[in-house]
């Protein structure tokens, strides 16, 4: 039986933090401001925006809505980045993915000001982490919630091997620098390997995010491992699952964490807590 | 018997092009240059500034020495890289590796200007690479260097497993990108990994740049094995060697590197590469 992740308390935790810092710097004459840039009308990407929206509003952040038509300019969109940057009342800006394919989102991510990059996309922040530099700056906040999760579970990093499933820029790859720079062993994996399932059997952290329910089973996961599952996938019966096969894999896994209920509340609950640290940030300069 | 990789050979093929390339720019009033500025007097640090200015002439490049005593201020060098970053005529500006402990390596790196950075350590452009941007940026020349190796001796990367021994900024990461880009699957280990030959044993290619000699032996390398030698070491009788034990090690592999005569004159080979590259796309916009 392996320990079950619960991503909703800890969530709950990290929020109540949040919301007494958004409160201590309410009482400075600061709101901490998100503003989300959403274009088109994908169904998924309205949820995720209204999900964020709502807990901002909870936290006691202030947060404002950029919304555009699917056919809208690459001209309209970077001008109103340029206003958000200048904004003092902006501490973070999302640009909701997916984009139409007629915006550039290489153009778009790079246009947004390093330290109000609560995605954690820019280059600069990219690099800042992947070359281990000190100070503070943005991380993508799935991969800042999962190293919570393990922190908060007492996963030891140091040596440990990993394997990551998936090479995203929101978080395969900054995962990647994370535990690197933790001194695990990380290897990043995905569609291309060869031969995936012996090396999957062979991490001690999995860390799945291939967008594939059920794309991880028993058959490919070491015995005590931790599996860390950032899937969010519907079954053909519209059920709500995840990259890994839960009830193949729990018996296995030492740690293991649900979909829904595990990575998904810690991501939401990171972009909240990272919206305050980069008011705080900009304001300590 | 493992083929020889000729690093020397394809260093002056790559040398004759950029020297071809250095002349059509003359052609245009055009002197590519590169500056290095060299904090004290380590003896290997000057050995390597000698050799890079010596090659740029060579190349026909326009080649620059800032020279600072060891107990330079930061300020002093910072305000050089103003200049630097100013002055037209250099389009590469380098600051020679190990810096005194009094001064700050991170803001010195941060503070080259990205599209002169020809060491490829700017975070901005570290970003990048790491997240497989599109478009022209400068990449650190070592892994630029072995990156052309693997790609002369036609070594197929896609879904290769690659094991990198070793995390350095100038080296590790920068492959690690580059070769996850390619598609292969790759693993970063270093001396906090446990069990390191059990991974090493796995690697179609093998990546060593630990600077300990000899830390690699035949027990530690797959049979078939690309093995590339990124170390510049020496042994207790003065000999110059590898990472590798090349004797040990050069039976089982299909192809090695040298040490001398591997690598190494990749590096130099793939800086003055680049310097010209970065006088094109500045050129260009």
């Amino acid at each position: 039986m392996a320990i079950l992740i619960d991503g909703k308390q800890l969530a709950q935790k990290v929020n109540a933090q949040t919301q007494q810092r958004a409160a201590e710097l309410q009482d400075q004459g600061i709101t901490p401001g998100i503003a989300v840039i959403l274009v088109g009308d994908d169904p998924a990407s309205q949820i995720y925006t209204r999900n964020k929206h709502r807990l901002a509003v909870q936290m006691g952040l202030k947060s404002d809505l950029y919304r555009f038509p699917t056919d809208v300019k690459q001209a309209t969109v970077l001008g109103t980045i340029k206003e958000l940057n200048a904004d003092d009342d902006i501490d973070a800006i999302i640009v909701q993915e997916p984009l139409p394919d007629h915006l550039d989102a290489v153009t778009i991510t790079n246009a947004i000001r390093p330290d109000k990059d609560v995605d954690g996309l820019h280059p600069s922040n990219l690099g800042k982490l992947f070359a281990n530099q000190p100070g503070h700056y943005p991380v993508a906040c799935t991969p800042r919630g999962i190293m919570r999760i393990l922190a908060h579970y007492e996963v030891p990093l140091a040596g440990a091997n990993v394997v990551i499933v998936g090479r995203s820029i929101l978080v395969g790859k900054p995962l990647l620098a994370l535990l690197n720079n933790a001194n695990a062993t990380v290897t990043m994996a995905g569609r291309h390997t060869q031969d995936l399932h012996q090396l999957t059997e062979q991490a001690d952290i999995l860390i799945v995010a291939t967008g594939i329910a059920h794309f991880i089973g028993a058959d490919a996961v070491k015995k005590g491992a931790v599996v860390i599952d950032v899937g969010m996938d519907r079954l053909p019966s519209g059920k709500l699952t995840g990259d890994v096969d839960f009830d193949a894999v729990e018996p296995l896994a030492k740690m293991i964490t649900p979909v829904p209920g595990g990575v998904g509340p810690m991501t939401i609950a990171s972009l909240m807590e990272q919206t305050v640290d980069l008011a705080e940030w900009r304001r300590n300069g």
